[in-house]
């Protein structure tokens, strides 16, 4: 086991022009490793990836992932760093005519979707989040804390948390169609036309 | 390896007063197989079922469950028999008044999650599509043949496939929210109170 990976990581560094052997631990030692991480989660989940692995792939020891990142749950944190702040994200949705407020939602998350880094990193989270009820927590407070309640007190009516969690359902559901499943017509329609179709839907939850 | 699962076999069959050992390929060892099997693929995913697992939790061996079923593919379309069959649920939907085509659709299907058994399958098919690309083409086929296209033809305007599929996001969407993430205050709302403030949109989306 222990030669197969010496030699696959020699092969690799010889291909790239790297001295072969273990690199020490560089500036860009830590972005590597976060990129390998994130390559890991998205195409085998939180369950999947484990951090042998992704040393691995990052030609690096073990020992150096555990010294940037203490467990692989905080691993997952920060190689998930979302494309946007999703506070950000929140204050500016909520920037603008109330009539509007369902248009904006759908433009900004399909936005981060059509992207193809964000369409990566948010593949990579709705992977984990359906195999590991652990990152399903993580994502559940996440959501909650730094989306639903704000949105929700701006809106400022009894049922907002309710209705603005309606909103997600049509938005997990978009992207898991779309962009997991990949069924059509939905996946091939063009997102100025998904845009116009779903929008009056999010407004309605909103605000009817 | 296989003293600690011969072990935990026998007590298995000690504690339910079955004979210790492998049992021999009785008339309802296929059932339990699928039982197993069913269980593997809601808590694991596709990925993270194998037959060996299914074998020694069903306490049989793997050679008994690769006589039953040839391939995991087959064991898993056996054992995620729809709790209903979709093209009945298709026809049983698509008679009745057209306005409230949306409501059918969305009682029947929150109907098939809130049951146990369904909600189990259902669960099993939604992880197991997102972890295996293999079986999201079964999926986006399966849906498309079974649901999408007669749903659509009964529709009869040009762009139907369009909407039936928007309709699927919606569907796919408190799914995921609800029974998989779930995502609160839509986690705990009565299935009622739901379906009011689903059907509405999923009618919008058929016909206006």
């Amino acid at each position: 086991m222990t030669g197969r990976r010496a030699s696959a990581r020699t092969a690799g560094a010889a291909a790239s022009g790297r001295t072969p052997g273990r690199r020490p631990g560089g500036p860009d030692t830590r972005g590597e490793i976060l990129r390998a991480a994130r390559e890991s989660f998205a195409g085998k989940g939180f369950s999947g990836t484990s951090i042998r692995a992704v040393a691995r792939e990052a030609g690096v020891d073990a020992a150096l992932v555990h010294h940037y990142f203490d467990s692989k749950d905080e691993l997952f944190i920060e190689s998930m760093a979302l494309p946007i702040d999703p506070r950000q994200v929140a204050a500016r949705v909520l920037t603008g005519p109330r009539e509007e407020l369902g248009h904006r939602i759908v433009t900004t998350f399909l936005g981060v979707w059509e992207s193809p880094d964000g369409q990566q990193r948010m593949k990579a989270i709705l992977r984990s989040v359906v195999s590991s009820d652990e990152v399903a927590r993580l994502m559940r407070e996440g959501i909650t804390q730094m989306i639903i309640a704000p949105v929700a007190e701006t809106l400022g009516v009894p049922d907002a948390k309710l209705r603005v969690s309606l909103v997600a359902t049509q938005l997990i559901g978009i992207a898991m169609t779309r962009y997991l499943i990949e069924l059509d017509p939905v996946a091939s329609t063009p997102v100025a036309e998904l845009v116009d179709r779903i929008a009056p839907v999010t407004q309605h939850y909103l605000t009817n």
